[in-house]
């Protein structure tokens, strides 16, 4: 949450001076042309073009319009197949194989948590278990999706080694991003995070403001943890939350996706020339066969309203996951979402 | 981990002055009769007696040898039900709700356990959410216990509240401990996690001790993160892991657990006097029936080989989540497991 305020303060630092305004319709329609043109069937270009546009209307825009154009990289570079589609491997019950193919890894993973669902409307619980995927921007659209159609969501992807083990110098451990989601009230309480404590590209960000991280995210080349962002792109050392904690349940992440799956590990994808062929996990719970679905929204109410009784340090606000999102949607969908205006260039060049 | 060997250092500072050498075997017989003693039928002192020694010769201490004692407390005060079985509530494929009953807290989460490894060997995944359960001692034990039988694993606990939520002053969280498991080289990958970086217990033997601990474990009561044990226990701000990912991750946790269970959430734990009616998840999965089992083993092996070749900072030794386990049982059941000798007067007195 930190590292997307911190994102949204050095957008609005870089945006007074340089920033162009799009309506959310707009930016959908954009991305829609140019994947068409980039030889997208009419029906996948507009998924894509939508998850691209509601992540960034969510305000998770370092996985929408400003990841927009690697994206369309990664396909000109066939790392990411644009016809694939995936394919069942497997099942049993409620738990299925399913091959990615190499496909978008958005539309691939819109497909898993579909079928997950429908496992467990048969099941009571459904996990799909996805190999050979690809990057599938922001795990929260997954969360939403499956909350929003009224079912407990946890899902999780492995990544590109990154991050070290506790006690170690290189980057053996994915961030691994997990995902947990339950409905509330007509909207959602989403838990979407990465395993180190910022991300590459937040720190990039604290070095272009010339800023320090909020908390220490990483060991300089010295071994001493810091809040210097530079540092620790330099040791290319940054910190797994909670330290050996995080760390371990990386690890843990990356076994599960991996023999789940029959996919690469983090230590598979580590091994290529790019981040590709990932390796997901997405289970789903039935909540309307529980014989306390008609008391859940109460239990929940109950839940955030002792949560929201918190006595605030400060001023502080305390959100639950996924409630700054609402907010920062509603935002945008009413104003418009401000992008630096040599982003958007770049993308009506594509 | 570092907080388990925290308590290593302690215990062999403070025993080389006055601990005794208690093998498993007797260990086992002292819990077993005293259990018989306060009313236990024989099946259920044995599995008690047995799970009890198996967290201290596993090393887990506090949760086990330490902890007796105030087991039997809890049983004397009624506040655990010593004859209460678990009930099954409702069921829809995969899923089930149990409830404890208020019965002690690791009969249920073996049941639990158990049942969901039924389920998913009908199901591919089986999920148990149990209400109205207790304290289950150490996750980690039904983490080994479904990986020894071939099972993934995962599974949590919710907790009285003992952390703020994130910018927050008053602890309105659980640390919630969650448990992933997976069957390795006739052992088991296991992590067993809770979401504060300390527990109390490890900040009072640091403050026993006096010593710092190895990494901020909260906020003074100035709001400054501080690695003193004294002034975190003083403010009562104990840090959730990776500040407010940890506080997210554990608001989710108890969210699934209570409405999957129809239990209990932390919130209304904590309005109890004491810490009773749990609630709880268990999540099996069954690799057996997954196209690639076979290849599952070698899998495995190609991980944690690599996460084996990291580089390590000087002397240190990159340990995955269970090995260190592995070793202090060995070492444990060999030579016996030393206990302070008040303590274990205390329960031989019982």
């Amino acid at each position: 949450m930190t590292s997307s305020l911190l994102f949204d303060n050095i957008y609005k630092y870089i945006f007074l001076k340089n920033s162009v305004l799009i309506q959310p319709g707009e930016m959908q329609n954009v991305f829609h042309q140019i994947l068409l043109k980039y030889g997208f069937a009419e029906s996948k270009a507009k998924k894509l073009a939508e998850v691209f546009t509601v992540n960034t209307v969510d305000g998770v825009y370092t996985h929408g319009v400003y990841r927009f154009p690697r994206f369309i990289q990664y396909i000109k570079d066939e790392l990411v197949k644009k016809e694939a589609e995936p394919s069942f491997v497997s099942g049993f019950g409620g738990v299925e194989q399913w091959n990615g193919n190499l496909g978008p890894g958005p539309l691939n993973a819109i497909h898993a948590t579909e079928r997950a669902i429908q496992l467990s409307q048969q099941n009571g619980i459904g996990c799909v278990a996805l190999a050979n995927t690809n990057h599938w921007m922001r795990g929260g659209y997954y969360g939403w999706l499956a909350a929003k159609k009224g079912f407990a969501f946890i899902g999780w992807t492995n990544t590109l080694g990154i991050m070290p083990a506790w006690k170690a110098l290189d980057g053996r451990l994915g961030n691994n991003p997990l995902v947990m989601g339950v409905p509330f009230n007509d909207e959602a309480i989403v838990l979407d995070m990465a395993f180190s404590q910022f991300s590459y590209g937040a720190m990039e960000l604290a070095v272009m403001k010339n800023e320090e991280l909020s908390v220490p995210g990483g060991f300089n080349n010295e071994g001493e943890l810091t809040k210097n962002p530079a540092a620790i792109l330099e040791s290319k050392r940054p910190l797994s939350i909670g330290y050996w904690k995080g760390a371990g349940l990386s690890l843990l992440l990356d076994v599960l996706a991996s023999i789940l799956s029959n996919g690469f590990s983090v230590a598979g994808i580590s091994k290529q020339k790019s981040e590709v062929s990932l390796s997901q996990v997405f289970i789903c719970i039935n909540l309307t066969r529980l014989s306390n679905y008609s008391s859940i929204p109460a239990m929940l109410k109950n839940i955030i309203d002792d949560y929201k009784q918190s006595v605030p340090d400060g001023d502080a606000k305390i959100v639950y996951p996924g409630e700054g999102i609402v907010q920062k949607r509603n935002k945008n969908m009413k104003k418009g979402v401000e992008v630096l205006k040599e982003k958007w260039e770049e993308i009506l060049q594509l």
